[in-house]
This record gives structure tokens, sequence and C-alpha cells, in this order.
């Protein structure tokens, strides 16, 4: 067991409160004394991104994330343009954000597709091309290996190694990874990947969820709230603290039983059991 | 690509078709030239062991495996003494089918539990002793990995390489694996690892299902019909028969759609998907 953790270092990733305005959010932060917040491109850009920068900065809240660029597995060369211009928009909108990370889901399997290892190919392209533009914006990327039930309609990038074997083709200030307790807990090379991923700077964000079953049609939204299912939080964030991470951690959650709760009441749970489990 | 598949490789698993009664099974695959089936404990002790074991003699069918041994993981001390009896039973039972493959799902995390890494530790403990009980009676137990979204509730066995890290703690005669196409097909590292279970003759089982998407609740009954999805059959054959591999080749899918239809109709394009697909 590690130490307690730092509760300044929780980051409130704002689709665990979904049900919430982004006023909403930063009010409820501050009421609650959380610092940190990490977003997503839909809602800030609805809202505006100048505009909630600007909520966020007179709110004294900083964003830890910006969810998500990626999606380069298309084959149709003109889909995969399109898909670079949305990311450099998105870094764009990253920067706007005082955010120095850019989270990226890779992608799926194009439709009919069944060569895993050339879309993972095509991530690399991706990577290579955005790489530089985010770098001069002051943005790394961040690949999410996702859980492997998403591999072939959301990621094909499904475990910290395979992350990391993409990342390390490229320097560290531009590619990096995600490690999220959801998506990896199950894996037993995690430990080694963890190390790995410290010793070359490559850890851009830690992410909280906790796995509950039965997992819901289509798989999406069953994330847990810490500490109602299986992941050990403190023995992950020992291998991270391990690693020579000091960063903030996120909570980011998709679960609709606590979209249908009242907002303070799911931030007030969430800090605790932050407190408690992490 | 590899040369066309041997169809005479081809085993039906029962549960493909669980609208069938055994004897319908038998007469089914008589009908389509099918010679071979994979059976499951819960419909064989039903209908009756002996009497399943003489309709398939009598019907020139051979079993291929037994499904299922396993569920290994408990704490308690008892209910392990209980699984352990339950599977010297499935031994006796796969004996007495006259197949030399009893399929182990090895069991979930206990209730409460976070200790993946100990819940293995249990499942080895459990193969010390089956093995030599499964060897005297001419069985080997094969160890299934099964896809990480399971790996809470079903099995903390998720990948080739965790499932080969146990079989080799014990001789390949009493210990060795399932590859499952429908558990394994997004892990990066399985080309190294059937390679690396061919070489020490551990591949007790091979099995297909098809990976297709939206995954229902509880994601047990989402297997698709061979061709239907993500899975790359020809280049996991090639794997599997570059291994060394050239003994039966089951199709195990569990889709209700499936069962809801006609079972020699079912039958009848598996069969074909088979010989074109695998």
């Amino acid at each position: 067991m590690s130490a307690s953790v730092d509760p300044s270092r929780l980051s409130i990733n704002q689709e665990t409160i979904k049900q919430w305005s982004l006023p909403e959010l930063a009010e409820g932060c501050i009421k609650e004394g959380i610092t940190a917040v990490g977003l997503w491109r839909a809602p800030v850009q609805e809202y505006g991104v100048e505009r909630t920068a600007r909520l966020l900065r007179e709110s004294g809240l900083t964003v830890t994330s910006l969810c998500r660029g990626g999606f380069f597995t298309d084959i149709d060369q003109g889909a995969r343009a399109r898909a670079l211009d949305d990311n450099r928009a998105a870094v764009d909108e990253a920067a706007a954000l005082g955010t120095d990370t850019l989270v990226l889901v890779s992608g799926g399997l194009p439709p009919g597709s069944k060569d895993l290892a050339g879309a993972r190919e095509r991530v690399a392209d991706a990577l290579a091309v955005l790489g530089p533009y985010a770098e001069e914006r002051g943005v790394r990327l961040a690949i999410e290996p996702l859980h492997p039930m998403f591999a072939a309609d959301r990621c094909v990038v499904s475990t910290l190694g395979q992350a990391l074997d993409l990342a390390e083709r490229f320097p560290a200030r531009q590619v990096g990874v995600v490690v999220d307790t959801y998506h990896l807990w199950w894996d037993d090379q995690v430990p080694a990947q963890i190390a790995r991923a410290g010793r070359t700077g490559r850890i851009h964000a830690f992410q909280l969820a906790d796995w509950i079953t039965p997992l819901p049609a289509g798989v999406l939204l069953g994330r847990g709230q810490l500490g109602d299912g299986s992941v050990d939080f403190k023995a992950f964030r020992a291998l991270v603290d391990g690693a020579g991470y000091t960063g903030p951690i996120e909570v980011e959650i998709f679960n609709e039983a606590l979209w249908e709760r009242d907002g303070g009441e799911v931030l007030r749970e969430t800090a605790e059991r932050f407190r408690t489990h992490a």
C-alpha cells in the first residue's frame, strides 16, 4: 500500500459529471476545493473554446487534458486527410485551453477490414504528421490504449505496450501515453510497461475509473465509481508514482447512473472516493 | 493466405446449436458429413454421460473436447475443495466420453477481491492437484484464456501468454491451452505465443468464433458466425498450423440469434462458413 494520495492531484474529467454545464462544473469544483478539470471537445465547442478558457482561468481552474483527437485508421485517403485536419483543430483547442495534453483514441478497424496491424500503422502515419504540429503549439499527444473489447469499433491500440511501441517512434515531447486503470487493470504486463513509460518520460496522463460488471449493452457506459469494482487503485498509483509521474490524476467515469444523480453529490462522492481509494 | 482448410477438421461445439438435443446433434452431423463434436457438461449430464458416449459412438462421432472444468479462484478453502471434486468429476466425464481434452475456465475474482495475481496462483494450485489425476485417465487439461472483458467475473487468465505461463509449470501431457479466436484476436502478442505453445506441444484445442459489435449486455452471448466480424481466421489458422497443430478445429459460437433459427440451417451455414473462412 502507498501513502495517502495528495488530494490536490485530483482532476475531474467533465464527462464524469456530464449533467453539468461548464459554469456548473467550474462553480462546483471551486466549492469542493478541486483545482483541475479534464475537458471534452464537444461540450467545449458548444460553450465556445475561448469562452471556456476564460471561464476556467477566472475560476482558477487548470485544464489537465483535452479529450479527444484520433480516429486515424480509415483506409480512404480523403477521410484520413479530414481526420488530420480535425486533429490539428483539436491541438489548437488544447493550446487555447492552456492544457499541454491532447488525448488520442486511435480508431477501430475500418468497415470490412480485419487488418489490425495495418490500422496501427496508419495511426503511426498520423502521429508523424501531428507530432511536430502539436509540439510547435506546446501540446503533447497522448495515445490512450483502450480495453481490448473496443479493438474492433473504437481503438486498435489495446495495451500499454502497443501504445508505447507507437509512441517510442517519436520524441517524448511529442507523443506519450495515457495510463487509464479502466482499460489496463487486467493486464499482467502493466507494471513493466508503466516502468517503461516512466523511464522515457511518456506518461502524459493518468486516469481512474473502476471496472464493474455486468457490462451494459455496447459496453461504453459501464465504468464504475472508484471503489465499486475490481481495480486496485493504490497498487496502480504506486506503479505510476514509482515510474516518476508526479502530475494530476484525472477521474473519468462514463456511467449513466452517475449522470442521473445530483452533480454536486457526485462530485463530493468522487472526491471522497479519490481520497479513500486512490 | 493459407491453402483451403481440410473440411474434415471441423468439429461443431454443441453450444453453437444449443437448440438441438444430443440425438438431434448426432443426426444432423451425420447428415452433413461432420464427424466431430465438442460437448458441454450440463447437457451431457442431463442426457446421461454413458448414454451420450453410446449415442456418439454408435453415430461414429468423435468428441474433441468437453467444456468445462475450472472456477478455481475462490478464497474459501471449502469452496476450493468442492471445485476440485467437481473438476475430478469433469475429468471422469471426459474420459467416459472418449475425449482427451477438458477445457478449463479459470474463474474470476472472488467477491470483494482485487488481487488478480493471487487468483492466478490459486489456479496453479488447482492444476497441480488435477494434472496427475487427469493424466492417469488419459485426459489433458486445456487452460482457456478468456477475453480481458471477462477478467473480473469469469476468468483471470486473459491472454495466451498468461495461460502458457501457468501451463508450463506442468508437463504438456497434463496441462496445455485452448487457442480461441474470439478471446485472442486483438492481441499482437498472439503470433509469438502460438509459436511458443506449439514448440512445447501445448495447443490442446483450437476454437473459432467471430468478433462482432455492438456487444450485448453481459457480453457473454455476443459471438459472431464465422465471417460476420473482425477475425482473420485464415491468418489464425496459418499460425496454429505453422506451430505444428494438426488436430480438430471446433466452432463454438454463443449467439442468441443463431439459437432462434432452425438447427439444420445453422449447421449447414456453419460448415459452409468454415470451408470459406477458416
